[in-house]
């Protein structure tokens, strides 16, 4: 079934049908994703103000079988957000005019945010009420609520919170033909037929819209505390884990995982940011604890490091003194990323694995990388999870230009390995338009096959998203 | 399309294709169900012994368009595993021969058990490895891994724990047409694609057949510790909980009401479970806490009841001084529904409500009821979690059969003002063939819109528990 473009006749017909001012040239902003491997060839993009704006857009796209580009924050690092060159160009639909935090129930840990709020105003709406929303990342001041469900994002929280889904009580959304699913319900239990919640959260726009949600909040911990420790090996890591684990129980709210290349890279392309020793550590984890009242986390960490300088794992460590240096400890994490991009990356791979294989991961993949050539590896993240994003650099020296006819090789070695091991090819980022093929190569048929049935049977003309998760058919 | 019986000619083909004793004649036990309202109509039931042989019977029964009932422990309140008269006698497929704990890893916080696994030894499993697996309900001696999964049951320690499915980091399944989902990583994150895990947690057997679970396993407190306080109304049980949040943030386990009609019913119907007090309080709060090394959980009570008192919320109050006691405390809790079966309710309901509705609730329920008749309430439940169980007795000396003629206009009453106030009208127990008309009333209509296609999509023949959850459509 071939879909038809979003052309200036089809927005002719939509714009009579919403709000002047809704339908709108797309801007080059609305194109880009952070990696830029894609271009979108959209030249529409709508800017609904309410959900029933999403439900007349998506009513006419369907009858009109014109595909719809969800678009939140625009952070999404797997293209999902763009529909490039080979498409009939698509509807891009914005949610950035319906951003509001619609209320707050405090005594009922509750927070019901429109799909266009920002995650750092979500995060401050609740702080104001004293209490935490959970989830956090990098591009916090960027992404949107919508995005960061329908890709079911990750973050450094993880390891105490879950994912995305595991802070949404129930969603608002638009289904493909414009009805509206509302289950914006403040309940924990619910038992009510099937989970639509949690099948629209992580389908990266395919099967619907979202628009609202009803989310989760959590009592802020009583007093933070965050250290650094220099460990031996990935496996020291783990068994410091391990350790904090059993002495600290659930208090652990993050646990980073961090390696001297990554250190380098932050030298050379952000020196601004502030690392504390002369020489950089080999291996390095970054500790989150948020105790609750009665204890306390400089103790909590200094135990800890005792316990595990005897056993060996750790050789050196800092427990923060202040804000300032726990904003220092944490901008190495965080700008990570940018410098890895300052960089420049040959291939990037967001990997799962069972905790007890990490190690062996790490230990693995070098050599198997060396086959093809000379590279540096950047393997952190959250190590709590058993989360590592995995980049392959080119030598010192070289560019990443040089090194593109290697690029599928790379991936391929990275991705089999991680097959092998029984993990996931992508963690947190989602599939997107770049893990298409490799979702047809790893993912279990059965389940490719029911995710199919799925797809036609909520969305039969295709028009969500498409080419992003499950290819389209040739029509 | 009509479905076939499982009758003998279809048993002898089907016992052709498997190991000797799989396929059996049903027994009385095949076709009960705890609360006596329908007994099944099924002849055969296969006893599978693993996930092939599930297969085997899944492609047989689709084939031939025969449907198939499964069977956990046979705990469910809601008639999910039962198909009574009115439908041709479906197979049933009893899980209890694959009951094993297939690994542990402890390292990991993992445990993979097969679906007919009892609850209470995939708890033993833990516990050997010093792990805690968290889901625990009165019926954890019979309810079984599967049926627990596929009603995504609650129980006592969602508040802190979440839901069964909050236990589940992958399932392998059984589709209707005889293909494998395997999908038993043991994975923190995996954003690959659709999340068919949580379409078939909660689908009441369907959408496909659960063969077994990888369930994450939690640190097991340091320290435990279990009051009960009298508290003067539910609303300021409410503010107690709010209240024991602030101060002990995630380390309360477990935060259950009760009332005086539970109280009196335990002490009619049970004399031996053993009531610490001469006359019972009309409201009281049982409250569990798990905390971390270094916290004194009596400590906490007692600073917690201090507290509370001078703001006015308890009157009384008791913190278990030895196991026994703890004992004595929560066999109050978990014989009440025993207590309830002995008095006959006339209707059970097992609602939810936002937390911030509960009181209210309970205020606007008795006099609406009392418009009917007279009637003995009893409320009770994971107050924690907003999820009531909320029924409703004869007065004294009355007979429940005396009463069948307004049982109608009290469950009306009761899920309409349910309904009225945001909640729902099976917050743990699930649909099964209790509640299909409720979901029918109450149910937003584009969720069971959505709901039919997915249902269409991957049971096309309808042969899964046929009539559970949704109606089957006249043929």
């Amino acid at each position: 079934m071939t879909l038809n473009p979003a052309d200036d006749a089809f927005a002719e017909t939509l714009a009579a049908q919403l709000p002047e001012g809704t339908l709108r040239r797309a801007e080059p902003r609305h194109l880009e994703e952070p990696r830029g491997r894609w271009t979108g060839v959209s030249e529409w993009v709508a800017l609904p103000r309410d959900t029933d704006e999403v439900a007349t857009i998506l009513r006419a796209c369907n009858a009109a079988r014109v595909g719809v580009v969800p678009l939140g924050g625009g952070t999404g690092l797997v293209g999902g957000q763009v529909a490039p060159e080979g498409t009939p160009a698509p509807l891009l639909l914005s949610l950035e005019r319906m951003s509001a935090v619609r209320s707050v129930h405090p005594e009922e840990n509750v927070l019901i945010a429109e799909a266009g709020a920002v995650l750092a105003d979500v995060q401050a709406a609740a702080r104001e009420v004293d209490r935490l929303f959970a989830l956090s990342l990098a591009s916090e001041g960027t992404a949107r609520i919508g995005g960061l469900l329908a890709t079911n994002a990750g973050g450094v929280n993880v390891l105490r919170y879950g994912n995305a889904r595991d802070q949404v009580l129930g969603i608002e959304a638009v289904l493909p033909d414009g009805s509206v699913l509302r289950g914006l319900k403040r309940l924990r239990k619910d038992n009510t037929g099937y989970d639509l919640r949690n099948l629209l959260i992580g389908a990266e726009g395919t099967l619907g819209v979202i628009t609202a949600a009803s989310l989760r909040l959590a009592a802020v911990p009583a007093a933070q505390g965050t250290a650094l420790m220099v460990v031996e090996s990935p496996e020291a890591a783990l068994a410091l884990l391990a350790m904090a684990r059993s002495q600290i129980g659930e208090g652990i709210s993050a646990f980073e995982l961090m390696s001297r290349t990554g250190f380098d890279f932050l030298a050379e392309t952000l020196p601004e940011v502030r690392q504390p020793w002369d020489e950089p550590p080999e291996w390095c984890v970054l500790i989150e604890l948020g105790l609750a009242r009665g204890l306390d986390p400089a103790e909590a960490l200094e135990t800890l490091f005792a316990e595990a300088l005897e056993a060996g794992l750790v050789r050196d460590g800092m427990v923060a003194q202040s804000d300032t240096q726990r904003g220092e400890f944490w901008a190495m994490r965080e700008r990570m990323p940018e410098a890895n991009r300052l960089v420049g990356a040959i291939s990037s791979h967001d990997i799962s694995l069972p905790l007890g294989a990490v190690a062996a991961f790490i230990e693995r993949g070098a050599p198997r990388l060396a086959e093809i050539g000379e590279f540096r590896i950047n393997a952190f993240g959250h190590l709590g999870d058993g989360n590592l994003h995995y980049n392959v650099f080119p030598p010192r020296g070289g560019r990443r230009e040089d090194h593109v006819s290697q690029r599928e090789a790379i991936k391929r070695t990275v991705h089999d390995l991680v097959h092998e091991m029984e993990g996931s090819v992508s963690a947190e980022h989602g599939v997107g338009r770049l893990k298409v093929e490799d979702l047809e190569r790893y993912g279990d048929p059965a389940r490719l096959a029911a995710m199919r049935a799925i797809k036609a049977a909520l969305d039969p003309a295709g028009i969500m998203n498409p080419g992003a998760v499950l290819r389209r058919e040739a029509g």
